[in-house]
């Protein structure tokens, strides 16, 4: 192994440049301009995943293509390990706000600003370069190694269960290992505990035929943007309890997990320092912790309505629409929050509009098995490459393929994380630290060995 | 008067073809792109004036330019008519609702479809083409004219009372008339007998420093586009009516004039049909004109926060923001309600977002003074231009300057409006009847005469 530390070690300004290159790709999976620009993602990590000596293929879906890396050459008789990533991102708005395009990736401080840089690209590519030291210095890996690589993890990921469904012999494997989430601090290797599900709506309130003056009809024709308006305070009581019926009843109250949340330490002032925000929010009787990994939500992710430009307009508007997005713990079922939601929402829909609530993707909450050689593996490579025992915490976040992977190729799954509070996933100025990125690669390169050894 | 009207008649094509002209000119206050635009047009409104016989001046203010059109040959003992009018128009957008483009005015089933045809730019020009016929055919008016047009009445008139107080001397008359009104029904003759005020405000809320991933922090940040949406909710009670504390202190029942607006013809699939609304709304317990005429409105013009794009982001935003107006009714003070507002606003803000409110602009509500020379010769005018008795009714809608004409000048105004329900002012379709168009410019010419003969 001393050897493939060297190695990753050697090539470090090569395997940061490469994915300077990758960054440059702007694959955001959401916007129909982009989908070339998407495709030549997946092209660039199949032809980098070739070098690395993988046996590289791009599959086509209803949707962004599904790349695969394969590497078969330890037998069958020897472990099969399948390493899950997205190579697209989430959209780059606002773009002001940026300190430096999102797509020209810029080092400071030790860190990597760029959209996607944490999620998914730098985790994902971490592992390609592990195998990659792997390869070139043995010529083989201690276990067989699939890398499954999507392009439509920011946009529900509705074609990828497909593909694994139709290739459960190829894909075939007893664990799946995913960087996409983040250590609980700086220095503490962190590997991922649950995760929350997701269940994501648009509102649409339609009011009057087209915008109206307000002088000429305000009092007398409902307002879709105070309707909707209501509709959304309608979501939470005074104490950010979520009021929609029944929302809770499946909601487990999982109480050795939430005991062990409250024994990792939380620093009040860096979460407001890396949210920026003026005050804690939240659930009334709940730490910080919980409230982001063991307790749903129901957050508005966007509003639009009326005149919204500089200066004033009297307008009445037509519309209005929100979109609104619930995290999930368990047990909750995303398909029950979804009819639950659309139930509430026809409740309290003042008479005088029409509601109508779009399903946009959803996804289950997840609780990892903790234990067996899988996590034991991790554990020492994590430690070896961080020269700290790891941690368990949560993540707010959902990835909602994870659970799937579970029920579909009946292997377990290990969230092993190199992001970091503050790295602003899904927000202006994305970064990655350097530092987690190189730890990363070697901390991946230890998890092959200490998988093959556990066996 | 028969010659004058005569002449009117001839001159029925050209007075079409040169508002045509006038609609062209994309004169937009509100935007600084349309800067030019707006001083075009008022370039061309001076040499319009100036070709009807008028002494036409351009006046520069710290804004958009006022206009003035004089003739003052009836001599110092002859009444003057000032009569006001506005060349600049709302914006145009959403531009994708238009039938055909805002600034290509396009005549379909009698009707002059663009920004600003009735509001204001018809209504203002048909006086001039009055005068002109006037002028052409005797060579005089029967009283003295001060015709007043500004740029800024769609972005509150900030200009427009400095320049009338500045120059009370020059602009010193026995009336004012203006048409930018509506008539109750088609060939239904009217003349305002209300006014609503207003008070406009944005609401900025602001949370976390930038957008946050809403899975990451969902849960434990206050979402400023929840909190917007509630301190909306607290507008208005469940019965619509203004939950403001002291927002109804000052609202005058006025029992003769809401019993005399009951005797008005409410159709309400007329209504219904007109606005595109499924159902009337609003405030319980009291009828549609009623709530549009003597009841005051806390609406919302605008909402943005957050993703507002194509498919779905899972975003925590750093901002939320509403644009809010209320009308006002006599005898509210539209800086009573700015402080009302806002002391409310701040008391139901949570904790843990910051939120501002802008004053934007705001105007006095009005009720006029019936009765009199002025109103008589109203009377007269239009019942011989449309064939039928006038009726008095309520506008929803503002002119600020109204009130301050009467406070300024110290004489009565009068409301002469030819627009119809439906007309779309401040929205897609804007559209002025040519047979308003026509017979508001046979009005116009008579009022001079009428006017003349009360004296």
């Amino acid at each position: 192994m001393n050897q493939i530390h060297a190695y990753i070690d050697r090539h470090e300004a090569r395997n940061t440049e490469e994915l300077l290159d990758f960054l440059r790709i702007p694959s955001v999976s959401a916007r129909s301009e982009h989908r070339e620009d998407t495709r030549t993602a997946a092209r660039w990590l199949a032809e980098r995943m070739q070098d690395a000596g993988l046996n590289a293929t791009v599959h086509e879906t209803p949707g962004h293509p599904v790349v695969l890396g394969e590497w078969l050459g330890a037998g069958e008789n020897t472990r099969t390990l399948l390493i899950y990533g997205h190579y697209d991102v989430q959209p780059p708005e606002p773009l002001e706000l940026w300190t430096t395009p999102p797509f020209e990736p810029a080092l400071r401080d030790g860190r990597l600003f760029a959209r996607g840089s944490v999620d998914d690209k730098g985790q994902l590519y971490l592992h390609i370069k592990a195998l990659q030291a792997h390869l070139k210095v043995h010529g083989r890996l201690p276990v067989n190694v699939i890398v499954i690589a999507e392009g439509e993890e920011e946009v529900g990921s509705a074609n990828l269960m497909p593909f694994v469904s139709s290739n459960t012999e190829r894909l075939r494997c007893d664990a799946v290992v995913i960087s996409d989430s983040s250590m609980l601090a700086p220095g503490m290797p962190t590997i991922g505990a649950s995760l929350r599900g997701l269940a994501y709506f648009q509102v649409n309130v339609r009011g009057p035929a087209s915008d109206l003056h307000s002088g000429s009809y305000g009092g007398a024709v409902l307002n879709p943007a105070t309707a909707l308006a209501r509709i959304i305070a309608s979501f939470h009581d005074e104490n950010g309890h979520i009021a929609i019926p029944g929302f809770y009843d499946n909601v487990k109250a999982a109480k050795d997990y939430a005991d062990q949340i409250r024994t990792l330490p939380f620093d009040e002032k860096v979460f407001l320092n890396e949210t920026g925000s003026a005050a804690l929010g939240g659930e009334t009787g709940f730490t910080t912790f919980e409230r982001l990994w063991i307790r749903p939500t129901c957050e508005v992710n966007g509003l639009l309505s009326g005149y919204t430009g500089e200066g004033s307009k009297t307008v009445l508007p037509s519309r209005a629409m929100a979109k609104v997005s619930c995290r999930l713990v368990p047990d909750q079922d995303p398909e029950r929050i979804q009819k639950l939601f659309v139930e509430h929402v026809r409740n309290v829909a003042p008479a005088g509009v029409t509601v109508d609530v779009e399903i946009m993707h959803g996804g289950k909450p997840w609780r990892a098995k903790l234990g067996g050689t899988l996590y034991d593996a991790a554990s020492k490579a994590l430690q070896h490459a961080f020269g700290r025992p790891v941690i368990y915490a949560g993540e707010g976040g959902s990835i909602p393929i994870v659970p799937e992977f579970e029920s579909v190729l009946g292997a377990p799954v290990l969230l092993m994380g190199f992001g970091l509070p503050g790295e602003n996933a899904h927000a202006p100025d994305e970064w990655l630290s350097l530092e987690n990125y190189r730890k990363g690669t070697h901390a991946a390169a230890a998890l092959l060995e200490e998988f093959a050894r556990s066996e």
